[in-house]
């Protein structure tokens, strides 16, 4: 294991090689479509990582940044570990499961609560998820329980949701509806949820809306694209030799060159630490995590399924140590810079700063 | 004036009547684009404010919620009071102005800094706006100064810029160049550039972008689309008459009925108070704010231009009293519910709960 000075965590690393004016032109899509579904996965992860098994399905589209931004965050979240999406454009699109539960609207519409219901069992009889808190929850639940059909879950929007959630449970199992579930939503994020399930809420799903698809408490990841390396023709030869460049403002400073990032594990697989190091550097018993999936403009491989892709994060997610999974001030996962890269850094600060 | 309670301020209203169905449709599509556009058009308006004066340029796109909130966060920042943006798609979908300096990366092309300046000079003789914080700002304006032309302007990306502003006016001004003008950027919201502005910050256009796109620390805008009444066929008769609807939850209400808004302004022209009140109330000396601008899914009059919208936007803020404007801790805008829509919210309430 090389020393180095730990350095940002959490970031994907992405290298792209091309004319200059191609790198370039691609550079503002590639920061505003990786930087912004990392993090709302992550935010997925985290509600996920609180709701301790139950479901979680992404609710927000209404509140994301544009109609466009509801269709990339449902995807997003579908990779962090949602179950699914309320966006049917994202479930078209992408092949998302949808998710759906009366709105008020159609309770409203109706003149009583329960023809509201009874009509909602006649249209949609296999996904009869109904939504209780439009006027008075535990009368709302009385109706559900006196219903023809078995429903498959209700919806409680408002309210104390331990407190509810706990009686509308009781009713629902008095009346043998053990098979119900029950779904919560309004302004849930991970540790509205952390507090339900604390006090014992027998909540079966989680709808999450503005928190998640906003990234509401970290709306921004800082994502950045620089230049690394120039190739220039060799001074009376004919081979094209990479210039390395870097930045070195008053407070910032990129590393130059092309990178490749080494993962280690430990014994019983958990990930120890990252490395960031030159593109032709190796380290015995680590994972390589950039890999080529482009060249001269095609892909050089197929591109996973976002099944695949999830299945990925799972199995990453559950590798970090729970120390770094915690979702209050949680453990920095190491990342180091390996020697050479270091000495690289100051060999280009040194030739750029005389 | 009716008495009334004071509710939510800031919110924009919308009418939609139609078929349920097609009423309902647009509704999330309506939530995302409204309210994301309100809120960074907002965000917008109070740099614009903090600006006192200077101008205020959007460069967020790289950090907005995918490529498309970068395209809407550019238009609703715009109509918010900003000069223009760096975002080349805006500028062409809409015919916003737009503004660029040079990247890092191009500096970091060229062997030397002041190699990249001159070629920048070359390719852009009309928009000469360097950027000076590759390596060493104060060692870079050195370079600006003994250039050829006179830049129209640096951009300072880096380090303690209200010291770093003020050296390089100082040094630009030792050289003639009182007409070359400081931009500045990195990180910049509401809150840095008072701060600036107040430790005397030869400044000229701030360009801020995660905090504008994203409107950080406020990233959602908690706009609702309610049902408020259904037409229904009179018993016994032909009319369809309104039924009025509401929602009555635990912790939330809405309020039934088509509304009109009423504005009341004060001597001197500044805003007063809205009042919330139904579809068919007057009140004497005050401008309606609900106007039609579609039937049957037609415009009913043209849409207005970007530059009519961001004028009234302008013209508006400008009647807000100073207190409502603070930057921290602002006065409520006051907004009243006229005494005929409270009663029909009780008539509602009585009807529903019975």
């Amino acid at each position: 294991m090389p020393e180095g000075t730990p350095v940002f965590a959490g970031e994907p690393l992405l290298r792209v090689t091309g004319p200059m004016i191609e790198a370039q032109i691609v550079e503002t899509y590639l920061l505003a479509t990786i930087t912004f579904q990392t993090m709302i996965a992550t935010k997925a992860a985290r509600l996920v990582e609180a709701s301790q098994g139950r479901g979680v399905v992404d609710f927000g589209t209404r509140r994301a940044h544009g109609p466009e931004a509801g269709v990339l965050a449902a995807r997003a979240a579908y990779l962090g570990g949602c179950l699914g999406t309320s966006n049917v454009e994202a479930g078209l699109r992408f092949g998302i499961p949808t998710f759906g539960t009366i709105a008020h609207s159609f309770i409203m519409a109706h003149h009583r609560e329960e023809e509201a219901f009874q009509e909602f069992a006649r249209l949609f009889p296999e996904n009869v998820i109904l939504l209780i808190d439009t006027y008075d929850t535990l009368r709302a639940v009385e109706k559900v329980v006196h219903m023809d059909c078995r429903p498959k879950g209700v919806r409680l929007d408002s309210g104390n949701l331990a407190e509810l959630s706990q009686e509308v449970r009781r009713q629902l199992d008095a009346a043998g509806l053990h098979e119900t579930k029950i779904y919560v939503s309004g302004d849930l994020d991970e540790f509205a949820i952390t507090r339900l399930l604390a006090q014992d809420a027998p909540v079966d799903f989680f709808a999450v809306g503005t928190a998640l698809v906003t990234s509401k408490d970290a709306p921004a990841l800082g994502g950045v694209y620089k230049l690394v390396e120039v190739y220039e023709q060799e001074a009376g030869g004919t081979r094209k030799l990479p210039r390395f460049t870097a930045k070195f403002s008053a407070d910032k400073y990129t590393y130059p060159g092309s990178k490749q990032v080494f993962r280690s594990a430990g014994a019983g697989g958990l990930y120890r630490y990252d490395v960031l190091a030159c593109a032709g550097e190796h380290f015995e018993g680590t994972e390589s995590l950039l890999q080529q999936v482009m060249q001269n403009g095609r892909r050089t491989c197929p591109s996973p399924s976002l099944d695949t892709i999830r299945e990925r994060v799972r199995r990453n997610l559950a590798r970090l140590h729970p120390t770094v999974r915690e979702l209050r001030d949680p453990a920095t996962y190491p990342v180091q810079v390996s020697r050479q890269l270091a000495e690289l850094l100051e060999q280009v600060r040194n030739e750029t700063l005389p």
